[in-house]
């Protein structure tokens, strides 16, 4: 079986293929662990934030948002990118929370990060679990369009393991949210 | 509120910027809700699937694999791309189940879907628990480098509630498994 240090893959060179405004394409010719070379495809990314926002009479803020490259509306938690490679995930969080759905939340819980495609992207998320809400003021971003709807923690829970939502940050954010609140409980 | 047919945006132009092996990248014009333009950037991708294996004895088979974009190793179920868009999702599973572990499963339990990324990436997964394993022969592709092992199931999930396994797949379909298996009980 081959050690950990035995499995890494270092660069040779990089060929930038795309700088856009969300996402950085490149090619990098590696060297692997038993010497060849091969190439790797990959997105860098600035990082991301998703939170679960739950109310005290267990209600969860969800989110249907249209999403382009699935040309359909899915049900997602409140998320969205880091302003800056710099930017606080916790901050971001706040800010993002407060854009998409105009809510305050008294109460911050790590649930953990999260790499939705660690084999061709660099994205990392950072999950939190958001208690104590109450109202501020909503300010979508331009060009963004959401519908915003107040449903049962359980009934979400129930979606997320029936396979009715599939979005990743949402079914991780949720079932972790779903163990740190008591709805799932270890055996 | 607006309904789910008006968040709707709609093609106008696209713009192809890399056709690679894995990842295919383009920018697309299109039409928004309020009817003004603005821009998408997205990958497209084949598809792929990832398979829980738990032997009779609640142990999983896990995988710690370099990830290029995160330039380290990470934990991971075993998962691979389908190889074409027609592939059967459970015949891929079977397939990359048995080249990456040299396993073999008699029964098969569908975990449902995840979308990784659906804010820039089309990729969808097929999500399964895989049980009855048995030896088979392993056939890793070339310039695929695995180290593979036998954890309790219990641990794997505690990794995955606590963060310290975060990769997408392998935490919802984790999560997702260890309910069908009652590792986790719904309150």
């Amino acid at each position: 079986m081959l050690k950990f240090e035995d499995l890494e893959e270092k660069p040779i060179s990089t060929q930038k293929i795309f700088d856009g405004n969300i996402l950085h394409v490149a090619v990098d010719t590696v060297s692997l662990p038993n010497g060849n070379e091969s190439t790797r495809e990959y997105v860098t990314h600035l990082g991301a934030v998703g939170i679960v926002p739950v109310t005290d009479e267990g209600e969860m803020i969800i989110e249907h948002q249209f999403r382009y490259p699935l040309h359909r509306v899915i049900t997602e938690i409140p998320a969205g990118k880091l302003d800056s490679a710099s930017e606080e995930p916790l901050a971001a969080a706040k800010r993002e929370l407060l854009e998409e759905t105009g809510i305050v939340a008294d109460e911050w819980i790590d649930l953990g990060e999260y790499h939705p495609a660690a084999a061709y992207c660099s994205e990392k998320l950072t999950l939190y679990l958001a208690k104590g809400l109450h109202m501020g003021d909503q300010k979508l971003d331009t060009d963004e369009f959401l519908n915003i709807e107040k449903v049962p923690m359980a009934d979400v829970i129930e979606d997320v393991l029936s396979g009715k939502i599939t979005d990743g940050k949402t079914v991780c954010a949720v079932l972790r949210a779903a163990v740190q609140l008591g709805y799932l409980v270890k055996k």
